[in-house]
């Protein structure tokens, strides 16, 4: 490399840095926000965030990074194979961010906040028309906002596209088409189990003692408390990234499992962030490949190893010691059965891992009709009660429970559904490719060693940043192109031994 | 005023708010350090942390600010009170800022730093030659700070009224003058007292009881916790401002008494900073006067307040309900007589409230002796001993209990020790003036009602954000000069009675 590109490179990096510092600022005012904020600070958090928003976006649409990247692209050839995988993300980052007017951000940015605030009112209410028109523009901006990018012919691809690079519906579309059908027969059959789960009979488990249990918990999945923590919020979610990890869960007396899952999902999370390369973490090098790989990781330890028996071969007497009498009548059995329990839920958060994929499904077909104009937002609803009960299985009994029961399109959040269905069979693909290699995996679990699991991750996954998008990186990593046939396959292993 | 300059005033606010977002999203950051940080992330915080300094900087200095000044001065009759009152203390800060190059700056924090670290490992091992150069070097460093903003006949002067602006060394020294020898008697005839206090016997304290317990008192003063919180570090403070204001405190099981003081006083601050005027926070009508200023409304709170026996008739039963077994052998009068507890100690920070203004005597005349170049630093351990023999009536049996105890000169923050003995000064100044003109306050306090004395500080102290500088506040307040005449007939009232 010459001289000058080299150059180029160093200034190219040091810009990434400074725009680094700015987002790890602002997603460290997110958490306080979540964790810490008090009520009356809210106003005043939101303008602040808004202010290093608004650095940030300046740090990174520079015009000096268009020149650097030119000169760089130049002479592709000439650099390492680390370079072009910087200089590729950036480009696109940037042109991306450029073509949209400082203006149209703005206008997008401020009408998400009050579609937002428009949608919890109309679900306090069950009250769709009023929020109708916010949806409307909200699409409307979204379907812009592709244009502005080049992606007028394709819409629903480019917002597919940001929350997993490589991804488009139709590669989706044939994804979710191969599992519909099996999973539907799936559900259908362990419906009709005898098998029943009995009705919650969780109580009384103080919080201070679960949060222990919890922390002793991730802390031997291999969590580094030494640069992370784990705190309290009204929903769970993982934030910062491998310097400063910031997760969250919740407690509920009546309900310990929640809390224990939350964590463990958000721990697969924090775990995948923590095995990024950390003196690569302000460049595509140190990031994440996108939302679906990032939920494989989180659903990988949250269901294929959370859920297994193996992992409560280990667990189960540590949590008895904790709850005591909490736990003393309630047999292995049972407790387990609670830890895998299937039930038709109108709520998609609410649901378990074998449901809560139809759930996905039915969002992903009103997204793409929406965006193909196949489908008006005043007809969302119906549309809506229609398909779910064609695909979930049960019709909500109000667009409370059903239209209206996410948050995502009120914050302009299209195309991020798909990720969650994408990361679930990723998961189970993982999980039978490090089964293979490391045929000794359950038995580490059962001895509470989650070493050999979390090396294997830390080699197929976390260490390559962005250099693979969503495909390539769960090719590599277990040898075949992602298909929905191990997700299919391990929720019958699961659940079908149980649900007789 | 013309429109002209109704358009400087409004540009010179508009860059003061984003400097203030950035000066805030800092503070928040150094209190997230303080209680959250995991510890391996220290060195990515301090680099965070680094690079936001370093835009607060530039957008504190930026040239258009000068313009706007020049075109508000240039016609400064025109102007309101309020907007002189702002122009006035930006151009000083502005000032101050410009005239000191960026390396200037770079330069000191860095030695600062090191110097910190030195000073760390100095006291551990008490070993002053090791930080010897390091300290010379930061006095040289703020000698050269003063010269450069044209300081350089009285470099002492500056670093005062950096602190507490319009102060000076000269008013200091007739301030101590006054308070030195009488309270050297009451120090004294305290001591040669046949009362003694009991030794420690606190203990068993649950920490979370505590926490509970404290957190209802503050709120009792008026702490509003709908725009703030109190957190737990490892030293005590308060951050942030009215918008957001993060206190914290400290538990230890042995030692409630800490955790109350030490929460009292910091609430005094807390109660300061959400009584400033909100919406002018980001600008000197919203900011605090002083250094003084602040621990006045501190110590008040803490000593005046909340060690009296009006305060305590109120919070005892609620002491005795929250740790009943705990507190069953000390009696009322014991208890009163730990709180009230005096006892010559070689450490400034473990000091009573009658004793630690000698410590601050000390290191006054330390301080200005150094400036004056009339003491070379190798030769501060020996005067340091000499002085405490002759001044706190005690030696410390070595340097690390002497000369190193202190953090403050290892950061270069010279001149900032004063403002500890003017805050007891004002806060018992404040003290008869209010019960002055609210008779019924002691009575007020045992139905536990801080209503009426907030109330009052809030118009005479924090509502006025900077419109007077330390001495005008005080004569405002109070219809006198600052002078040590109050303190002294305190803590005369105060313990006299008590050790007979």
């Amino acid at each position: 490399m010459e001289r000058m590109q080299a150059n180029a490179f160093e200034q190219l990096l040091q810009a990434l840095r400074n725009q680094y510092w700015l987002g790890s600022t602002l997603s460290l005012l997110g958490w306080d926000e979540q964790v810490n904020l008090p009520s009356g600070s809210a106003e005043h958090r939101a303008e602040q965030s808004a202010f290093l928003a608004g650095l940030h976006h300046r740090e990174g649409t520079r015009p000096e990074i268009d020149g650097w990247l030119a000169e760089l692209e130049a002479d592709f050839e000439q650099l390492t194979e680390e370079q072009r995988t910087v200089v590729r993300w950036v480009r696109r980052d940037y042109d991306r961010a450029r073509k949209l007017p400082e203006k149209f951000v703005a206008e997008k940015t401020e009408h998400a906040s009050r579609a937002f605030h428009a949608w919890a009112d109309a679900r306090k209410r069950n009250d769709f028309a009023a929020y109708e028109p916010f949806l409307e523009r909200n699409i409307a901006l979204a379907q812009e906002e592709a244009a502005l990018l080049g992606w007028e012919e394709n819409p629903y691809d480019y917002h597919v596209d940001r929350h997993d690079p490589g991804m488009t519906a139709a590669r989706i579309e044939e994804l979710f088409g191969g599992l519909r059908a099996p999973l539907l027969e799936l559900v259908g059959t362990i419906l009709d189990s005898p098998v029943k789960v009995a009705p919650d009979f969780f109580r009384g488990f103080e919080v201070e003692r679960q949060e222990l249990f919890v922390r002793k918990l991730i802390g031997l999945l291999g969590f580094d408390f030494d640069r992370g923590r784990i705190d309290r919020s009204l929903h769970p979610f993982c934030s910062g990234d491998g310097a400063d990890t910031r997760m969250t869960t919740r407690y509920d007396r009546d309900n310990p499992l929640d809390a224990i899952f939350s964590a463990i999902h958000e721990t697969g999370h924090g775990l995948y962030e923590q095995g990024l390369p950390l003196e690569h973490r302000s460049n595509p090098l140190g990031e994440a490949v996108g939302m679906a790989v990032h939920e494989s990781q989180s659903r990988l330890w949250e269901n294929q190893i959370g859920q297994s028996r193996a992992f409560w071969k280990h667990f189960e007497p540590l949590f008895r010691q904790a709850f005591r009498s909490q736990l003393s009548g309630i047999s292995s059995d049972e407790l387990y059965l609670a830890i895998n329990a299937v039930r038709l839920n109108p709520i998609r958060v609410d649901s378990d891992e074998v449901t809560y994929n139809l759930h996905i499904i039915l969002r992903f077909e009103l997204e793409k009709a929406l965006f193909l104009g196949d489908l008006k937002v005043r007809d969302l609803p119906g549309e809506w009660n229609r398909l779910s009960k064609e695909i979930v299985g049960l019709e909500p009994k109000n667009d409370a429970e059903g239209v209206l029961q996410d948050v995502h399109w009120s914050g302009a959040a299209f195309g991020y559904f798909p990720s969650y269905c994408l990361g679930n069979m990723m998961a189970a693909q993982l999980w039978y490719a490090v089964a293979e290699e490391l045929p000794d995996l359950e038995n580490d679990f059962e001895r509470g060693d989650f070493a050999p699991l979390l090396g294997w991750l830390r080699e197929k996954i976390h260490r390559h940043g962005r250099r693979f998008d969503t495909d390539e990186i769960v090719q590599q990593a277990t040898g075949k192109p992602l298909a929905p046939d191990a997700l299919l396959r391990y929720l019958k292993e699961r659940y079908l031994p149980l649900y007789r």
